[in-house]
């Protein structure tokens, strides 16, 4: 409806800013209208019947609390409590009643455990999703100078006086939002080492600072802290960090959270205090035994110190190191996981605070999934389901190695996995020669273009200014497996003086930087690594992985080593071998012949030597897949790409003019250039199309592959050749191929099979893909091309002008380079299957774009019935266990 | 299935070549297995049951023979014959047996009208679907040594002669495929002096060339020359001009075409002899007296000749001119149309050998359609139904005078139609002093920028060697009804010496040329041209149709004088007001401000300056429309159209180095035209995307255009604005600026109301069509941008590199730019229309691309649902006849 504030949309307007019937939908199912169930639950209690959900964080202490771990007494509140809060700025009708009666409870059970300490309570949010440290937590809630006194009474002055004055930093930030910088200016003043008096005053002038900032003093009235601690809790959800959290991970805004309250307990007191952490199992390597640290009080200033088992603990406290053992492996038990369990050793005392699924190596990941499996305490199904394949995938690539690392110098996008570490080179020449002379080389440009691609090849990282994660260097690095962070956009490089500027931060070309890939960020100085490698527990897992699912796994290759690579890490087959690829390095020079002469024999000549090349391309890349498909894709990208830069031309030109020389030659190059310019190539004139304009290309093309067949036949093999026709639109081009492709099949005069197929990368072929099926063999979707122009997003622009802003602000739930977007791009993927199915019931449907090693695509592909998902050799194993889980999930291995 | 030589795929192959069951397929209905149905039909006779169809020509031929007229005794070969002739290279049996009954006939007929003449056939083709002069037609068949002395007693021997020569040329040429440069080495050498002994030398010279060229003497037999001659006019049909012609007009191949066989006669005998054309009307002016021309034979050499009545024919022969009119006037009522009639007058008698509806001017075509209905003889329907929308549009603009024209001296796009002639400028600023000067202008441009724009305004034409019929000139141009022909690629433009030149041809700034913008031609000097003008019968036709249509039709219209035309020229509302125009000019000076600066004070001054400009821009277009909707399209265009061109700036700082001139301004520019610049400007940061990443142009709009309501509401006005969100991809990006306006709406403390709707222009956005419809009041079909990227098609690049090529082919059936392609974009607009309007049943949808003016496109418009199409101004008439003739075509009006 048009937007106005006249009439109806008025009305609509004060009818929403009042209390109306509208805070009541959506709870539906909970509440009836009136309130039939409880907000909170008892951590010690059965839960019940509740209205919502009390979160993830009361979950765990929950459970803790039944299987006898010792968890401070305390009770959660439910996430509909906070949604009514929310949205009418009051806790709902009866919450509070039932609050005030948890707290009773918690004051009774409290005195059972000592009746001398202090109860103060911790006061944090526990949302149905986790969303870590993103809202507000509310500490030594029930601060007040009685229980100031009872705390100095049962440990001493400086321990009371230090928790009196965490509570008012605390309070003043999280419940009155004084700012930061003047609650600081008062902490600031104190440290570990300040006297009780000192701390006395701190706490004096944060209580003076808090009447001043808010006109209020702190309550005396221990629950009017409660009160404003919860509501406190509550109103993060809907603040910045909570709500673009929520955004980038696709969590809904209308769940609201619960909240945790609970006894707080106090590992700072003396020399049988302590905190800590404990793992059921070694994080970091998964061997299977309990693993953490623990910090005694008395140890202060920290040091740092490794997950090395629990010795620490163990000879502080033997009890309690055995009470901590006993609940890590009974509650690994219950969640059929390694575990993680934070605790505070409290005068002696364990209390567990925090309970969760261990975050781990993905060494320890495969490890940990392969023993629990061992022991029978999972399904091997059950256990790959739980493996995030992104995380495994990783164990392949080098990484810095864990601990201190310095400040990063730099930022980018993560756009190839890995880190490397070497010198910084601004050219491709330069870098090969280096990288041929056994040094380590980083290549650092404002983009790469094809002419890079050898360097690519050889160099250790790669950095670029410019691009994202599907920019020209991040495709062709990740296809190598060559780490590289692109789009580092506020680097400038500067050729003349040899030198890489990010601010005042200034690397000159020699020097040595690290890269992380993975992460995309930048060091200084050179950093150690740690090898990637395949463990043999995940080789296990990707054997298990093989069995359950039902999508194929090919890789997309260029060259025969990239196919043998992909071949030994368990490709079926080649979903894209790209001929471009093999138009680089020496060849770009017989290409640039055949696009530049004006003379016909020489373009005969050219196109004769490029058939000849592509030939011995062809057959190697038949014979390491000797006996499974190889698709080969017709040249594709615009002409341009083949040829010198414009703008290098222009400056050659003026400077030619300038000092008097010939210019000639660099005119007609300009005018050649100029004739092959477009606005956007990639709406322009590459793939089939170059086919109708220029024919001579794909039919050398054609010949070389038949040709390779042939040797192939003739040593003996089993070549299994497919011929894909990129950029189809119409039938109509795809026919007119087609016919090439059999009249030269014939031509070769002897027994030759070859499938041709086309790629689907436009929306328009998406939609007549009925037609285009009865004159094609296989489908394959070019998933990058395809989203392009579905979504209008140019992959070369839009990453690093805006896609990063869209997903900070929601307004794109994942980037749509990386997983595949399924109410637009999806829709049209599933369209072109159906109806091409309908049309050609032998139809073979592939991915071979870059979301083909995504795990979320892949669920989508294994549900739209795609046959095989093609991607780069390093991603194999990643496809080959998102295909599994895609299978388990939904059935159909 | 794969190609291959071996196995089944060969199998198939030999089948297809043999004689198999398949030519019988598709016959179902005619032939049931066995023929039961006749070939043959004379024109004298009724045509019974037929196996197939006669085509045009018999059907004109049949119908003026029942009439009366005088019709050469003949017979009709139906297009089945053709079609298995096509496929097993015979005549089907018992064909041959009728063709020669039917000879007989022909004979027996001849005989009765002169026993002493000679009796030559003709055979022609007579397709389905007129396809003129494109395939072959054998003449003076039957031409013996016998028929030759027949000939020279009936009239003398130097006719005999000539006839005899004629019928070689054709025989060799057409039977034979002897080649044209062969025969016109004889055939050079006589002309019509050439005496009777010159005629046999040539005749003899022929026959040994025949002879010598495909082995075989002319058959003496006369029936075999029939033979051969329907045979090759059957062959004709799959021949190169025919089945390029059938591709690009869409007519199918497997038709084939019938033949229609005649006896000959001769205008060219005597002084009662000769040759003519009749009109059943003026055709040049509609006026309804018969017109028409005629050339006594007596009078050669040709004289040129206007249509004037048919005063010569009836001076020099009453009774056949009385015998002519009476065939025209009774030929009309068959066809309820104008008629032509090609006669031939032969020894004073009349013989009429061809019947067409006539092809006539613009203004004929109006005032034959008011008044054949104003005879009563049409229903006003059909009248509207038959007309042309494009060729009536051609009405309005200005265009070369008939008569004899210069060779063109260049070929481009017609891009914009009408003519123009006036002096070659090569800049806007130049171009603009010199038409404020009161000279007439062709402004000529590599291709044309937003800088352009008043410049194309104010000048006569525009001539770009870049770009094709959607490229920005073509855009533009048509958008202002200014004449341009763009993208004629030959031509070089060199500013340093002032010239343009196309090879040899050389014209210099300030030399005077004239275009065609409808035809695609550019000539040298000053032609005649006749202005276009709106005749009192077009606007009686406009205003039937008015009462006819269902669609609505809008304008596109950026300036208050654009939206005055469009409103007089019965616009219904503005479609399109593309804000970006109104950056142009002096302007772009505040806009390059907004961007470059870096000081925030300056910008917000440039911002506010930009909001005080564009206040007035839309209140002035609010009044201009007054009542009626006004859709204002917020910012479009990626920033670096508003910036200058790059390779300017790099040649500018190339000098200024060489001069050691500072350098500083220039590589800041340098930077940021750096920062903006894009691979794919097409699918980069515009639209919607600008309003995320820079909300300050957007929210400086909507401030605008609410303050202009406001304006508009203060002067009692009714102001009906519509705020229209161009490229949105996501439902996430419309609800981000639907809010910002909400809050401006609401912000203003008044009451307004706007309308909020968006472009659906991205694949994407068809899509998800159903949830975008929930956030918007309207869709609007941006079909330029919708093609490109459905196709994958840059409107920039693609025509001028293969859009052509594809046409010629058949690749494309037609232009996707001109006209909407069904199966792709079209089935895009289908899902949006049909998801938008279920999920918001109040959605109103239009279409504001360059199709809102495409007769076939209204077409499907009107089917698929639209409200409303709009299009540039002087295209309304034909939008408003379109839309007519859809509802009369399809229902729903």
């Amino acid at each position: 409806m048009p937007i106005g504030n006249n009439s109806q949309a008025a009305d609509r307007r004060d009818s929403d800013s009042s209390l109306g019937s509208a805070i009541w939908e959506g709870l539906d199912g909970w509440i009836f209208g009136t309130r039939l169930m409880r907000f909170v639950s008892d951590f010690g209690s059965p839960q019940g019947e509740v209205a919502g959900d009390f979160g993830t964080r009361d979950t765990a202490l929950r459970t803790l609390t039944r299987l006898g771990a010792p968890v401070p007494p305390g009770f959660a509140i439910s996430n509909v409590a906070c949604r009514l809060f929310v949205q009418t700025g009051d806790l709902p009708e009866g919450a509070w009643d039932e609050i005030e009666a948890a707290v009773t409870r918690l004051d009774e059970a409290a005195g059972l455990i000592d009746p001398d300490r202090p109860v103060l309570l911790s006061v944090r949010s526990s949302a149905p999703v986790d969303m870590p440290a993103l809202m507000d937590a509310a500490l030594h809630i029930g601060t007040t100078a009685e229980s100031t006194r009872t705390f100095a009474d049962w440990a001493d002055e400086h321990a009371a006086m230090r928790a009196r004055v965490r509570f008012l930093e605390t309070y003043a930030r999280v419940i009155r939002g004084v700012p930061a910088r003047r609650i600081g200016a008062i902490s600031g003043a104190i440290s570990p080492t300040s006297t009780t008096t000192q701390l006395a005053t701190a706490s004096a002038a944060l209580e003076a600072l808090i009447i001043e900032e808010t006109q209020r003093p702190v309550p005396a009235n221990r629950l009017s802290q409660v009160r404003e601690g919860i509501e406190a809790v509550f109103a993060s959800w809907n603040a910045r960090p909570a709500t673009a959290y929520r955004r980038v991970n696709g969590i809904p805004d209308e769940t609201g959270t619960g909240a945790v309250v609970h006894l707080m307990v106090f590992g700072n007191l003396d020399e049988h205090s302590g905190v800590g952490v404990g793992f059921s199992r070694n994080p970091t390597t998964g061997a299977p035994s309990p693993a953490g640290r623990y910090r005694n009080e008395a140890d202060h200033p920290t040091t740092a110190y490794e997950y090395q088992g629990l010795d620490a603990l163990a000879v502080a406290d033997t009890e309690t190191h055995q009470t901590l053992e006993t609940a890590l492996a009974s509650y690994e038990r219950e969640r059929l996981d390694m575990v993680r369990l934070d605790y505070v050793r409290e005068k002696g005392r364990l209390w567990i605070l925090e309970g969760r699924v261990a975050e781990r190596t993905p060494e320890a990941a495969a490890k940990v999934a392969v023993d629990l499996v061992a022991e029978g305490v999972l399904s091997r199904e059950a256990a790959l389901a739980r493996l995030d394949p992104q995380h495994l995938g990783t164990m392949m690539h080098a990484r810095l190695a864990p601990g201190d690392l310095p400040k990063p110098i730099a930022a980018g996008s993560g756009s190839s996995p890995g880190a490397a570490t070497g010198i910084v080179v601004l050219d491709s020449p330069t870098a090969m020669a280096a990288a041929a002379a056994g040094q380590s080389v980083i290549l650092v440009k404002r983009e790469t273009t094809p002419e890079d691609l050898e360097a690519i090849r050889r160099v250790a990282g790669v950095l670029t200014s410019h691009g994202g994660r599907a920019s020209h260097a991040a495709l062709v690095a990740r296809g190598m497996g060559t780490p590289a962070v692109t789009g580092s956009f506020d680097m400038l490089i500067d050729v003349d003086t040899n030198q890489v500027r990010w601010g005042d931060t200034v690397i000159r070309a020699g020097d040595t930087i690290s890269i992380d890939g993975t992460g995309g960020l930048v060091y200084a100085g050179e950093l150690s690594l740690i090898k990637g490698a395949q463990t043999e527990e995940f080789s296990t897992i990707l054997s298990w992985a093989d069995e359950a699912r039902r999508l194929e796994v090919w890789a997309n290759a260029d060259t025969p080593a990239d196919a043998a690579a992909a071949r030994a890490a368990g490709a079926e087959g080649i979903g894209l071998a790209r001929t471009e690829y093999m138009f680089s390095g020496d060849r770009l020079e017989v290409v640039q012949r055949i696009l530049l002469t004006s003379d016909p024999r020489e373009r005969a000549d050219a196109l004769e030597q490029l058939e000849r090349l592509q030939v011995g391309d062809f057959e190697r890349l038949l014979d390491v897949m000797d006996g499974q498909p190889v698709v080969v894709r017709l040249l594709d990208p615009p002409l341009h790409e083949f040829l010198p830069d414009r703008l290098d031309v222009e400056h050659e030109l003026a400077e030619a003019r300038a000092l008097g020389e010939p210019t000639t030659e660099l005119e007609s190059l300009e005018a050649t250039l100029d004739k092959f310019e477009e606005s956007n190539p990639m709406l322009g004139l590459r793939g089939v199309r170059l086919a109708v304009v220029i024919p001579a290309v794909y039919k050398v093309q054609v010949l070389a592959a038949l040709e390779a067949v042939r040797r192939r036949l003739d040593a003996g093999g089993d070549p299994r050749l497919e011929l894909m026709i990129p950029l189809v639109g119409t039938v109509e081009e795809l026919h007119l191929i087609r016919d090439m492709i059999e009249e030269e099949v014939h031509n070769a005069g002897r027994l030759l099979e070859v499938t041709v197929g086309t790629m689907i990368e436009l929306p328009r072929a998406a939609l007549v893909a009925g037609e285009i099926a009865r004159e094609s063999d296989f489908f394959s979707f070019g998933t990058n091309d395809l989203t392009q122009t579905t979504m209008g997003l140019s992959r070369d622009d839009a990453e690093e002008a805006f896609i990063a802003q869209y997903l900070r602000r929601g307004l794109f739930r994942r980037n749509p380079f990386e997983t595949i977007d399924p109410a637009g791009v999806g829709r049209l993927i599933k369209v072109a299957i159906e109806e091409g199915r309908a049309a050609n019931p032998e139809l073979i449907v592939g991915v071979c774009g870059e979301h083909g090693a995504d795990p979320e695509s892949i669920d989508f592909f294994h549900n739209a019935g795609v046959d095989y998902v093609s991607c780069s050799p390093p991603r194999l194993p990643i496809a080959r266990l998102a295909a599994a889980q895609a299978a388990l999930r939904n059935g159909g291995s």
